[in-house]
C-alpha cells in the first residue's frame, strides 16, 4: 500500500517545521499508517472469505464425482466406487498435507518440483496461508477422482491405494509446480522473466494440470485391465453397461457444475486486487464474474450441443450423455476461462462437444472401455481446453491476470501471434509425457503382480458382495412378509409377494 | 464517497497558502484520495463476493428443483423431467446471455422492455457487473423449472424446448423488466419519481416476477393438455399417482431451503451500505440476516401447519406434504422476506400452509392434474405473498430497501395506507394476464398441432424408455445370475432368484 | 477503532491555533472520522457475510442427516426418519425463535439460563444481529438430529415431538448458555474474571455442547426402549440390520463434512480481526483457515484408521465403517479445531476411530441398539473430542481465541498444566448429568404412558405403511404390464414380469 505510506519526516518540512509541526505531522502520519494497517487487514479477511468458500466449494465436486461415479456402475459396484470417492479426499487431506504441497509449492525451489512447507511447516506466511493449502488440496484429490473412474467396476481395492497415493502425493504435486508455482519452469506468472517462448503456458484452473492428468493416468489404466466383461460381445461388437441410476448421475452432475464456481472463479485466489483501468468499478472482482460467466456458457453450450448431437447420431434425448457433455465443456474452459470472452466461450463448448462425441466413438473402435469416459473426457476436452486458450485469449485479460509483462503473446486468432499456442502445445505433451511415464509403469507392474484387476468370478459378482461386506441397497428386507395380514403388505409393496424365501441380511 | 472527497485547493488556504502548504494540501489530500479509491475497491470486492456466492446458492435450486422432481414423478419418467431441469439451466445460460437479460435489465429503456445488452454487450460498467446476469440468470431458469414441474409425465419434449425457450427468454425477462428495472413502469425503485400509486410494486425476490409466473404458465400447459392417464379414475373419483422416491423429494426439499437463501436475502445484491439510522453496527448486513430470518420462520411455520393440517384431514403424518408446505411458505415469503418483521412472517406461513392445501383440494375438485402441485403452490402461495406484502411491510424497512422516498405507502395493517396493497393487486392482475397472453396460445397451438402430449401408448410405457434411452434405474442386471453359486448370491440379494430369463440392457 | 480517532481540538494546537487552523483541523479530522465510519461498515460487511455463508453451511447439514439417516435405516422406515429431520429444522425454527436463543444467549443474565430477546425482541444490537441467531438455530436443530438417529425405526412420531421440542427448546440452550454465553458459568470467554479453575471450558464448537448433548439424549432414548426386533437374535447374537442404501449414506456423510467447516471454522463468528501477532498477514482469517484444516485432518485420519482398522477386524473395505469413522473424527476435532497444531488433529482423528470402534463393540455386548452409533458416535468422540483440547491446546492459539488473560491455562502434553483439562472433565460430567436429569425422565415417563415405542406389527410392517402413508420408493407401478406389447417391456425391464397381480398405489 506504498501510496498510502505517510513518512512524518516527510510531511515535516511541509508544515513547517516548527515543534508544533513535528506533532502534528506525527499525528496526521500515525492515523493514516493506522489506516493502511486495517484496510491491510479487510483485504486479507475479505480475500481469505473468498478462497475458504470457494475450497468449500471445489470440495463439494469430490460430492459430485461419487455420486456421477455410483451411478454411472452397476449397482453391483456402488459401494466399491463411492469408497474410492471417500478416500481420494481422506487419503489426499493426509498426504497433501504431509508431502503433496510442498512438491506442488515449496518456495524457494527449483523449476521441477518443491522442497519447504512439508507437513505445513512455517505457515502461514506472508505468501502462503492456510486457505490456500485448503484450496489446492481439493484440486489435488479432484485428479484421482478422475483416473478412478476410467477403471471403474475391475479394479483392485488395492491397486486403487496404491495408484492413488502416487498420484496424489507425487505425479500430480509435480505438475501442478511446473504449470503453477512461481518457480515452475512452464509457469505462465514466473517469478524469474524466462518464460517458456516468452509466454509461459495459461492453464488458469487446469484443464491440463487436473483433467488432462487424471484423465490420462486413467487412461493407462484401463487399457492395461482391459474391458470389463461383457464390455464387447463375442463378435466385437460394442456392448452398453448401462449405470444403475440416472438420478444419481443427474445429481453428480449439477452438484459438478456447483462445485465448478468454486474451481474456476476461486482460481483466481484473491478477489480484492484493481487492475487500474477502466475506472474504479472495474478489477479482479469483474474477472471472476467473468469467469463464472464464460464457465456456464461454455458447459451450457456443450450440453445442448450433446442433447442435438445425440438425438441426430442416436435418436433419443439422453440425460447421461448430456450431463458427460455438460462436463467436458467445463473441463475444456476450466484452461482458458479468465482470459477469453464470453462469446469465446461459446465455441469452446461447442467444439469440446464433438471432441468428447470424437473420443467416444474412437474409444469404442479401438475397444476401451471408460465406464465413466473419463479418458476422453477430462483429457480429450482438457486437451481441447489448453489448445482453444492459446487460440482465443483475450490481450487485455491475459495482462490483467498475468500482470507485470506488457508484450507477453496472446491468443492466436485474437492477434497474440502462435507463441502462446506453442507453449499450450508443450503443456499438452509433456503432460502426456509424464503421466505415461510415471502412471503406465506402476499400471504394468500391478498387472504383473497380479495386483491390478480382481477375478472373473469377483467381477461377475460384483466387487460390494465380494470385497465390502454386501449389496449397496436393500429394497425389500425379510421383515416384510412376517407377521402383517398378507392383503395389508399387497397393498402397497406389489412385489412382496414375489420373495417367498426368508431371506437374512445378516451375514455382512 | 462524498464525504472523502479531499481537494487540495480547499485545504491549501486553511494551511497558510504558503508554498510549503501546497506540498502539504497535496499531500494530505492525495492520501485521503487514495484511501477513498482503496475503499471502493473493498467495497466492490465484498458485495460481488456476497452476490456471486448467492448466485451460486440460488443455481443450486436448480438441482434442487431436479431432485424434487425426479422424486414427486413415477420412476418410468425420471429421465425426462431431469433432462428438463438441466435444459432449463443449459438452455437458459445461452438465451439469458443472447437477449434474455437484454430484454430484462437493457438500461436506458421503456416501461415495457429493456433493448441493451445483447450478448453482455458493453460490460461490465459502473452499474452492472458479471455478477448481476450470474444472479438474475439464476433466477431465470427456476421460473422454468416450476412450469416443467406442472405438465410432468405426458409432454412431449420438443413441446418443452419450445415453450421453456420462449419462458426463459421473453415472457419471464419482460416480468422482471416491469418489477424489478428501474425503467420498469410497476418498479418499486424506478428512476424517475412516476411510481405506481405512488408506491410500485414491492415483489422483492420474486414471489410475483418468479413463482407466480413460473406457476401460471404451468397452470395453463395442464390445463390444456389434461390430467395423466389414471389421475382421475373411471367414475371421476381421484387417485393419487405416488412420486417415486420421497428420498429424492426430501434430498430436493432441503436443496431447494438451503438454495433460497440465496434467493431472498441474496435479492439486496449488496451487503456494504449503512443505513444510517440505529447506529453503525446497523446496516443492509443486518437487513440481510433479518431477510434470511423471515424465510427461515415462513418456511417453517408452513411446514409445521402443513404437518398438523394434513393430520388431521387425512390421518398420517406425510413428509412429501410437509416438504410441499415447507416450500410454499418459501414461496409466500420471497416477496415481502427483506421489509416485514420475524413475527408477520410466522403469519405469512400459516396461511400460506392453507392456501395450499385449499389450492389442491379445489385442483383435485376440477379434475386438474399437477404432478407437482407446481402451479397451486407457486401461483396460490406466490399470489399470498404479494398481497401480504401489502398488508404487512413495515415502514422503516420499505425506506431502508427503497430509500429516496420518505412519504411512500407501506402495509394497509401496519398503518401505511390501502396504496401498496393496490399496487400489489395490480402485480397479481398484470402478471395473471400476460402470463395468460402469452404462454396460453403458445400451449394450445402446440396442443393444435400434435407437439404437446404424448401419445397414450408412451405415455403408459414411461417417456424415459420411449424417448430418452431407457429406465432411469437397475438395481439388479443380468451378470449376477450367472458363474457364482446359486446360493451364495440369494444370501444378499433376495429378489434375484425371481429373474430367471437372462435380460440385456443393451438394447439402448 | 480508537487509534484512528482524531479530535480537532488535538490537531488544532499543533497547527497553531489560528481561525484557519481551526478549519484545517476540522477537515482534516471529519475525513479520519468518515474513513473509521466507512472501515466499521466494511467490518459488519465482511463479518455478516462470512458467518451467514457459515450458517448455511450449517444447514447444508442437516440435509446431510437426513440423507445419512435414511440411508441408515431399512427402506420401510425412511419418511419417518426424514420427516423428522425436515421438522427439526421446522420445529427448531419456530421453537429457538421463541424462546431457545434466549434462555441459550440472552444477556445480561445468571450464569445458568438466559432470559431476553425472546421471539428475537431488541434485535439487532451492538452484540447480536439475525446472523448470529440464524448460525444458533443451526446448531440447535443438529442436536436434535442426533438423537432421532439413536432412536430410529421403532419411535412413535408424538414421542418424537415431544422430545424433540424439550430438547431444542430447553436442554440445548441451557448447555449452550453454560458454555458459549458470556455469563455461562463454565464458559472459556466469560464477561467477568471468575472462570472455572481459572480457564474455563474450552469447546469451542461444541463436541460436547453439540454433540454429546444429542449423543447422551440418543442414549437414554434407545435405552429405554429397547433393541429393535431381530437386532440381537433368541440366543442373543448380535444381528446387523443394514441400512437400505449406501449411496444415501455416502452422499450424507459427505454433506456433513461440506457442512462441517461451516461448523467448525465459522464458530469464529467473526474474521475480520487482527491478532497484532506475527506481522499484519496473519490474523483471524488465517486461524479461520487453519480450523478448517484440523477439521479436515482429524476426519480424514479417523476415516484411513477405521479403513484398515475394520478390515483387520472383519476383513472387509466397508464403506458405511469408513463413513462413520469420518464423522466420529470431525465430532472430536470440534472441540478443539481452533487451539490445536495440525499435527495434534491427526492425533485426534486417529484415537477417535478407535473409540468409535471400542464403543460399538461394548454396545454390541450390552444389547444396545442404536441405527445410527448416534450415542458412540456423538457421544463417545465427542467426549474424547472434549479431553483431546485439555490434552493438545496450544498456548499461542488460546490466548489468540480466547484474548485477554494471558496466563491462562492450555493443554497439559503442551505444558499448559492440569487446570484446562480439569475444566473439560468437568463439562464431560456436567452434561451427562444434565442430560440424564432432563431426558431420561421424559424418556421413562413416555415409555410408561405406552407414548414411546411403537407396536411390534406396527415395526414388522415399518412405520411408512403404518404411520406415513406409504412406501418411499416406487419402482415399478401398475401402467407398465398395460397396453405395450410384453416383449417390449422386456427388454429394459427385467422384473415386471413377475408383477402378475395389477397392483393400485391409490389407497394411500
Amino acid at each position: 500500500m506504498d501510496s498510502l505510506s505517510c513518512a512524518a519526516s516527510d510531511l515535516l518540512p511541509l508544515l513547517g517545521n516548527s515543534p508544533n509541526a513535528t506533532a502534528a505531522a506525527d499525528f496526521i502520519c500515525n492515523r493514516f499508517t493506522e489506516v493502511s494497517t486495517k484496510l491491510s487487514h479487510a483485504t486479507y479477511a475479505i480475500d481469505n472469505t473468498y478462497l475458504l468458500f470457494s475450497a468449500y466449494l471445489v470440495f463439494a465436486m469430490q460430492l459430485g464425482f461419487a455420486m456421477l461415479c455410483a451411478g454411472s456402475v452397476r449397482a453391483k459396484n456402488t459401494m466399491n466406487i463411492m469408497l474410492t470417492n471417500v478416500l481420494d479426499a481422506a487419503a489426499g487431506g493426509l498426504s497433501y498435507y504431509l508431502f503433496g504441497f510442498a512438491f506442488a509449492f515449496g518456495a524457494p525451489s527449483n523449476g521441477f518440483i518443491g522442497r519447504h512447507f512439508f507437513g505445513l511447516k512455517e505457515f502461514p506466511s506472508p505468501s502462503f496461508d492456510y486457505s490456500f493449502f485448503l484450496y489446492q488440496w481439493a484440486f489435488a484429490i479432484a485428479a484421482a477422482g478422475i483416473t478412478s473412474g476410467s477403471i471403474a467396476e475391475r479394479t483392485q481395492f488395492v491397486a486403487y491405494l496404491i495408484y492413488s497415493s502416487f498420484l496424489t502425493g507425487f505425479v500430480y504435486p509435480v505438475v501442478s509446480h511446473w504449470f503453477w508455482s512461481g518457480d515452475g519452469w512452464a509457469s505462465a506468472a514466473k517469478f524469474d522473466n524466462d518464460l517458456l517462448f516468452g509466454s509461459g503456458v495459461i492453464d488458469f484452473a487446469g484443464s491440463g494440470v487436473v483433467h488432462m492428468v487424471g484423465g490420462i493416468a486413467g487412461l493407462w489404466g484401463a487399457l492395461i485391465e482391459g474391458p470389463r466383461i461383457g464390455r464387447f460381445d463375442t463378435s466385437g461388437r460394442s456392448v452398453v453397461l448401462r449405470g444403475h441410476s440416472a438420478s444419481l448421475v443427474v445429481l453428480g452432475s449439477f452438484l459438478l457444475w456447483f462445485g465448478w464456481y468454486g474451481f474456476n472463479p476461486g482460481s483466481f485466489l484473491t478477489i480484492l486486487k484493481s487492475y487500474g483501468t477502466k475506472g474504479d468499478y472495474y478489477g479482479q472482482w469483474s474477472a471472476v464474474g467473468r469467469t463464472a460467466v464464460t464457465t456456464t456458457l461454455a458447459g451450457s453450450t456443450a450440453a445442448l450441443t450433446t442433447l442435438f448431437g445425440k438425438r441426430l447420431l442416436v435418436g433419443h434425448w439422453n440425460v447421461t450423455d448430456v450431463c458427460n457433455g455438460l462436463l467436458g465443456g467445463f473441463a475444456a474452459i476450466t484452461s482458458g476461462c479468465s482470459v477469453v470472452e464470453p462469446w469465446a466461450a461459446i465455441i469452446c463448448g461447442f467444439i469440446a462437444a464433438w471432441i468428447l462425441i470424437g473420443f467416444n466413438k474412437l474409444a469404442e473402435k479401438l475397444k476401451y472401455d471408460d465406464p465413466l469416459e473419463a479418458a476422453q473426457l477430462h483429457g480429450g476436452c482438457g486437451a481441447w481446453g489448453v489448445l482453444f486458450t492459446g487460440l482465443f485469449a483475450k490481450q487485455a485479460y491475459v495482462n490483467e491476470v498475468y500482470p507485470g509483462r506488457p508484450d507477453r503473446p496472446y491468443g492466436l486468432f485474437m492477434g497474440g501471434g502462435g507463441k502462446l499456442l506453442g507453449a499450450q502445445i508443450i503443456q499438452i505433451l509433456v503432460i502426456i509425457g509424464w503421466v505415461t511415464a510415471t502412471m503406465a509403469p506402476l499400471f504394468y507392474a500391478l498387472h504383473k503382480l497380479n495386483l491390478l484387476r480382481i477375478s472373473s468370478e469377483d467381477e461377475m459378482a460384483g466387487m460390494d458382495f465380494t470385497r465390502h461386506g454386501g449389496f449397496a441397497y436393500i429394497y425389500h428386507d425379510e421383515d416384510e412378509n412376517s407377521n402383517l395380514p398378507q392383503f395389508k403388505m399387497t397393498r402397497i409393496e406389489p412385489t412382496n409377494t414375489l420373495t417367498p424365501d426368508r431371506e437374512s441380511n445378516t451375514a455382512v
